[in-house]
């Protein structure tokens, strides 16, 4: 896998006219950090840090293939359940082929494929589609939807 | 599966003041009509005008599982292997449980289900995510996040 930061390409889909290139680089850093901030915390096993790069609502959307969790609260439920269970981890978490795209002044959305490393040797890894829209506290994953390899 | 009409629901994540909820009626209605026409192309196994409802450029981006398609192209050129190639079939498409939510002025993101009732009684669905984009033509799917059921 590639290191995230090598692979970070942002994109916006806007004329020019309508966002300076600063802004857009800004933006997508922004963006970038709190991926990092949730890699950072899943990597230190800090569940609830890494669900803070999610929007702290009812309305958080999460697609796993096709389940549907509604809501941060049923998310890091799921979380726990997958990887905090009995005989589950965490293992080492790795974003990499980030694509960032703003869509407009306060949302964008983030392609990109994440490895995970467990103690066995085995890596589970697959791609993502997450929605973001920032808020005054910064920007939060409004929706997730992400496919596992099979 | 519900019908789409029925299932229909318009978000705006934006504060009032930013846009008039007439505006977001109105392009959630657009976004809509742009997915009756997808699945009316499709259940007259009209290929080419499914993919009217794509963005023509090859920034187009299909995730299908984990599976990606780069490009308008190549994304009609999978629905043909799929769907039209030997032994194969279109059968009738519906889709369901749609969520139109408007980022700004124009972009979207549609959250829904699919399902297909091929010849033989199967009905392959799956849920999806779709960002959409507002064009001088009027607005296309740039990216598309598609899961299938097992």
């Amino acid at each position: 896998m590639k290191n995230a930061a090598a692979a970070l390409m942002v994109f916006v889909l806007f004329p020019a006219g309508q966002s300076s290139r600063d802004r857009v680089l800004q933006e997508g850093k922004a963006i970038e950090q709190v991926l990092r901030g949730q890699s950072a915390a899943w990597n230190r096993h800090d569940l609830e840090g890494y669900m803070a790069g999610y929007w702290n609502s009812p309305q958080l959307t999460f697609f796993s293939g096709t389940e549907i969790s509604s809501g941060w609260q049923a998310t890091l439920e799921r979380y726990r359940r997958r990887y905090q269970g009995e005989g589950r981890e965490m293992g080492k978490l790795v974003f990499s082929d980030l694509r960032i795209e703003l869509l407009g002044s306060e949302s964008a959305f983030v392609r990109g494929a994440y490895a995970l490393t467990l103690s066995n040797g085995q890596t589970p890894h697959g791609i993502f589609t997450l929605i973001f829209r920032k808020f005054p506290g910064g920007w939060k994953i409004v929706h997730d939807h992400t496919s596992a390899a099979q």
